[in-house]
């Protein structure tokens, strides 16, 4: 038996999104910045993706910047305000502790070049507040990056009151809705956002393609330069399937999002509360105001890779933290900003769960899960001295 | 019926690159970053594509780098290089008049930056003088980026000749090699290639992944920061379908290229032979030394995006130069540099051929392109001056 649970890694492409693309790989496969018919074919599906995506946030089609994926998007945003910034001296940017590392790396790289970042910190459940933004945000400040929910807690952050902040006090706003799309209802006119981003593999989309949202009249900065395709944003010829396959798939994700959620949040729930009578163990993030699908705990004693190659060998697929850092040693930089020691941290367990997700396999991996934890706590000398009562616990 | 003769565009996906795609949308979805089995299988296969595409450009696969596409290579490829070069004060690239413009407009934001660029003249068959090269390279010269191929006219440049000099000198050589892999044989240590970009749907595999080669020891600047994937050289989830596509096409393009090239060059110069008994044109690049699939021709008295228009009317998918660049109203830079005047520049059309390109398509395609500009001339006073000896012909 396979159980995947680790879909905010990434998801199975949907059946609607691949029959979509089929046709785009070896039909109506033209160039669609031809002039002629079979490539206009091609264009015309970008169109209509570019449409419905736009639909779906809200905003004008050619608001709507296709990119390889969430990163890029990322990083275009920040170059883009960064660049509009300096230009009216402004070179402050605002953002938080917990951001993903497509957010916190260009900040860093930007903080090398002469721009200074402030981080304003989470309190313990995870959500920063809209206040601490307001505060950190100064005279020179260009942009504020907030993301719309997180990779590795699940929090929700309070991006309509920052959005409404921002927009109050004439920065720009962009917010990396990676994990947010396709799952949560997202309307950036009415949360008065001015730069989104998002991933089609987050939402059973394809791997590879992503689309970045910029308000009307905020210039993008190309991050790829060379042709004249998406008017000049990004340069190289157009992923057409991807594209078609993102805009599919976010049609499908978005017809179904309330019954999803309602059916989602119920196994979440289950998933949690199992995983809450083991023994020295905590969830990770605030109990009610995260995503749907996701579960994050931190047990007391264990290392999480080692717990994630035992749920490996039964079959349940599962992660510490974030995809992009697995392999590094370093404890998971959000773990550590809610407060989290570090010996705790090393001991996390993420798990995401999808529309295909069934209430079987969150039992089975309760389970697994509780075996695992078992198991290593009784091969570690140190968890020994712990409940001998030798070094007090740092959970409970 | 349609004929389609806009292969440099882009390419049909291969039945092959198609099914070695499938297995990882559905099945091995998994994130190749993830420690557990299910997306070490995803890790296998990027794996196995790298050392597949490292065998056909005879290098290392760690030597490799998955880009989303040619675009996003060159200009990683050059802002590297430019990095590096400023380290040690080295502030000069050399390139050439007819690169594409992801190369062009790299070097033109490089410009802006402080770097000083030399745009080495080709003659008028198209091909740029390794020795005009070598003449450009100075002291403080810290890039060399020709093509390998170019796109409009075809022509092969001297890249092992450009090499051997660049590594004489103690320059890096890069080589946008899109329009050339998959269709000429190419070897990295042997031509003195420090870096080559290609993109995958110029050989039938899939839009939207291309890759990026840099010798050991060059050390790449990310255009997309954030996770630590392709060994922290490109940030973002792994288009892990996208990749094994690229890697089946290229086998198969390398597996047959003999007899392809074979096959496609005798249609090619079907193709201009036919071509070349239309009064007043003249063939764009030289004769022999051009890719097996490039023909390019301008006719005199003909607006190329008119002959477009009509040529899709008969079922002829053909361009006038690239398309990155159609939409345009300037002529190609590309036909410009090799000396063509703007008036006969604007009459330029491109038939770029592919394996399953057939003669009958070719002997339409020469009557349909015959009876287009017969056409265009005789609507257009200009040219009946012209043909009346009002004005001298430009061309013969």
């Amino acid at each position: 038996m396979h159980i995947y649970l680790d879909n905010a890694a990434t998801t199975r492409l949907s059946d609607a999104a691949l029959t979509a693309m089929l046709p785009y790989f070896r039909e109506a496969y033209g160039n669609p910045s031809s002039l002629y018919s079979f490539g206009q074919r091609a264009n015309e599906a970008l169109n209509a993706a570019r449409a419905s995506i736009a639909g779906h946030l809200n905003c004008d089609p050619t608001e709507i910047t296709f990119t390889s994926g969430g990163s890029e998007a990322d990083n275009q945003a920040i170059r883009s305000a960064a660049a509009l910034g300096a230009r009216k001296n402004k070179r402050h940017i605002v953002s938080t502790t917990i951001e993903h590392h497509a957010v916190l790396h260009t900040l860093k790289r930007l903080e090398k070049e002469g721009y200074e970042v402030t981080l304003v910190p989470v309190p313990e459940n995870g959500i920063v507040r809209a206040e601490d933004v307001a505060a950190a945000i100064r005279p020179d400040t260009c942009l504020v990056t907030v993301m719309y929910a997180n990779n590795e807690i699940g929090t929700i952050q309070p991006v309509a009151g920052i959005g409404a902040i921002c927009r109050e006090k004439g920065v720009l706003f962009h917010t990396d809705a990676v994990q947010a799309a396709g799952h949560l209802p997202i309307d950036v006119r009415a949360e008065n956002i001015d730069m989104l981003s998002l991933s089609a593999h987050k939402f059973h989309g394809p791997k590879g393609v992503g689309a970045l949202y910029a308000r009307k009249g905020i210039l993008l900065t190309s991050l790829i330069e060379g042709g004249a395709q998406e008017r000049g944003r990004r340069a190289g010829t157009e992923n057409v399937p991807g594209v078609v396959g993102m805009a599919a798939a976010l049609d499908e994700a978005c017809a179904h999002m309330e019954e999803n959620q309602a059916r989602i949040t119920a196994l979440r729930d289950r998933l949690i509360d199992g995983l809450s009578r083991i023994p020295h163990g905590v969830l990770n993030g605030d109990r009610e105001n995260r995503l749907p699908g996701n579960v994050s705990f931190c047990f007391e004693g264990i290392e999480g890779e080692s717990m994630l190659l035992l749920l490996d060998d039964k079959g349940v697929s599962a992660s510490s933290g974030s995809a992009c850092t697995s392999g590094s040693l370093d404890p998971s930089h959000v773990l550590l900003a809610i407060g989290r020691p570090h010996e705790i941290a090393h001991g996390s367990l993420r798990l995401t769960l999808s529309e295909e997700t069934t209430p079987e396999e969150i039992d089975a991996a309760v389970a697994a899960v509780a075996q695992v934890v078992d198991y290593l706590r009784g091969m570690s000398p140190v968890w020994r001295d712990l409940v001998s009562g030798v070094t007090p616990f740092v959970i409970q």
